[in-house]
């Protein structure tokens, strides 16, 4: 019924959900949120507006970028509307919660981005996510991936392709290979883009050993490795051939290296365990988190839609800007996106249409349709074209004795 | 918990929502969406930010004032953050669903104001609201304040004072006395504030026949109304008192007058049919609703606090914007307001602990009790402290049979 041209534009990345897709949303978010809270994870509301410098907390350039800021007219100050809750709850478990134990936190409420994170993306996206604090073990990674999977069995996502990385890894060989800046970065992005040929252009010995860096060459053992990581992706065989392709580095860096496939290893155990029939797919090169995750990172994708549709990882620095350890590990999604891609059905509840003018019997009577999960619309008029234009299969009907009869609308 | 001096800073107005009410609030929007659904109200979702054109359709300059504008990075146009929905509500009524009958649509999400609306007020409100489109009488305002006394109800409010007026009472007056503008404005904002002092200077002969506003003396019939207009507030008996004083008004005046308390008297008798304990308060000349409504109009008190704790009322000027006509009325509430005025009570789900190391057993007993809607926390070690600082009263311990019990903690 929608007629585009005389329809108010909406900006780029924007949308409205109508009846019934409202709907369907609202029954999605209801049962994620309700598994949110069986596994223990308290749900929370933050702000939609904060200061600037207290929602700008992780050390994201993303973020920043994404943050729309507005003016206070009440302090003067500069605030931000959220682009994501995930560092909205860290503050909260840091700063206000403040227990010292494992803390559980959920949301699910709408986020604004200056830019969509993807071309597909919205710039409102619904974030439903779970964060789980003060754990540092693999067991919590492997909690929060379950529950991710768990979140997308509700919207009808059986099967999705689970990726799994670590960033550790890539900060660990950069760090050992002790670049200078400029080519640091340059390393960086081309190991990101799993771009083999600038890989090789920025490896061989001659550009390493230009004087005008400063530097001298790195070990031939970790230029190895920095050439096999953009292949290291692909199934569990992937974390075997990485020790093995670790294994003429230092000790020291072997040590970093392994430990962080060893919690790779643990976690896609109990994943196994918990979900034998999901395929993990390993990604050793590239970050798929957001850009302040710090140990292992995961996401989630679909057939046939080019982006992820859920994003997580750990990210333990969230204690040095509280100046107070706390690891931390969780995941978002946007609920629009899943409701998009769910192959599920949702139930409407059934319409009924009281005519106007009716008797005390009638109002008992709609009142116990409405309390049967029925919808009882309040006619106007008593007339079926009515009922029929609002929507409604049935109407009720006063039979010759006076009763009020459900009757169906062909 | 808390610690003030160590907390970040919110902005004046806004607030975050922690465990437990968080879940408090959740809980109380699904029942009230629920209890909009089974009335036949169709959810739909507005988007966060619009053109700043699409959003501020409504005559209403207390909107424009309260509306955060942002510059769109993609087109360079100026976008607003939703200060109301109801507006946003009307446009997708009228230019997107575009039916011709009768629509009731329903919403609950977060917005976005400059300034709070009240000194009590929330800059970033959960507002939750009702409106039905395409129907002028006062059957669908009986309608609508119905709901919003169920709304209440939900709430745990189960006696607010609702007080109801007309917008057209007043203006039929002002039009009548066709006083140059600004003695008209000055008449119009000492009725508002019901300052008797002022009416009296403003309406004595000599001001009113000073030759410097070119203009005639208003009949001394219509100067008495102003001067009771104050004084009509009350029980019912302030509709009869009505009727009284404008009987020696012009026919046409008296008749439109009349139609407005012909309104007031079916939606009052409509009320205290439905809601027999529900006590009316009528106040003839003030307005409670925003300056955009037009006719009826309606908003609900508790005692205690200082402000409206829902405001509503017929909004039938909607048609002219979009050059179509489409009567409205409805209502909406900040949800976080109705949570901290409840009086009801909310349940938590009972929260078990897990132990780590189980074996499959436990893991299909937590499942279990997953699916029974209580929390089943897994644990990362199996202490019965670390069970406590998690909020959990119960811990699963493994029997010598193998079996696994719950435990209630001390």
């Amino acid at each position: 019924m929608t007629t585009k041209a005389t329809r108010w534009l909406l900006p780029d990345g924007v949308d409205e959900l109508l009846p019934p897709f409202a709907a369907h949303l609202e029954q999605l978010r209801r049962e994620i949120l309700d598994l949110y809270q069986s596994w223990g994870y308290e749900l929370i509301k933050t702000p939609l507006i904060e200061f600037l410098d207290s929602l700008l907390i992780l050390p994201s350039e993303e973020l920043q970028l994404s943050t729309f800021t507005l003016v206070d007219q009440l302090s003067g100050k500069s605030m931000g509307v959220r682009a994501d809750i995930s560092s909205q709850a860290a503050r909260i478990d840091a700063q206000v919660l403040r227990r010292d134990g494992i803390t559980r936190l959920c949301y699910a409420d709408s986020a604004l981005c200056t830019r969509p994170r993807g071309p597909l993306g919205s710039r409102c996206p619904h974030l439903i996510g779970a964060e789980l604090y003060g754990h540092g073990g693999s067991d919590s990674d492997a909690e929060v991936i379950g529950l991710l999977l768990r979140t997308l069995h509700s919207a009808g996502i059986e099967q999705p392709l689970l990726a799994l990385g670590h960033n550790q890894l890539c900060q660990s060989l950069l760090k050992a290979a002790a670049l200078p800046q400029q080519l640091n970065e340059k390393l960086f992005s081309a190991l990101q883009n799993k771009a083999s040929a600038d890989l090789d252009l920025l490896l061989n010995e001659s550009s390493l050993n230009d004087p005008s860096l400063n530097k001298s060459a790195i070990p031939a053992a970790l230029i190895s490795v920095f050439k096999a990581l953009p292949t290291l992706h692909g199934d569990a065989s992937v974390l075997k051939r990485a020790r093995e392709l670790f294994a003429p580095l230092s000790e020291q860096l072997r040590g970093e290296l392994n430990t962080a496939l060893t919690q790779l290893e643990n976690i896609a155990a109990q994943l196994s365990a918990q979900f034998p029939a999901q395929a993990l797919y390993f990604d050793l090169c590239e970050r798929r988190g957001y850009d302040y995750h710090t140990g292992v990172i995961f996401s989630a994708y679909v057939s046939g839609h080019g982006e992820a549709i859920a994003n997580g990882g750990r990210y333990d620095a969230i204690g040095e800007i509280f100046g107070r350890p706390r690891a931390a590990t969780g995941f978002d999604a946007d609920l629009k996106t899943l409701l998009r891609l769910s192959r599920r059905d949702f139930q409407r509840a059934t319409r009924i249409y009281a005519p106007a003018g009716g008797d005390a019997a009638l109002a008992r009577q709609v009142a116990e349709l409405r309390a049967q999960g029925k919808a009882g619309v309040q006619g106007f008029d008593a007339d079926p074209a009515s009922a029929r234009a609002q929507g409604c299969s049935a109407l009720l009907r006063q039979a010759p004795g006076g009763a009020w009869q459900v009757e169906t609308l062909d």
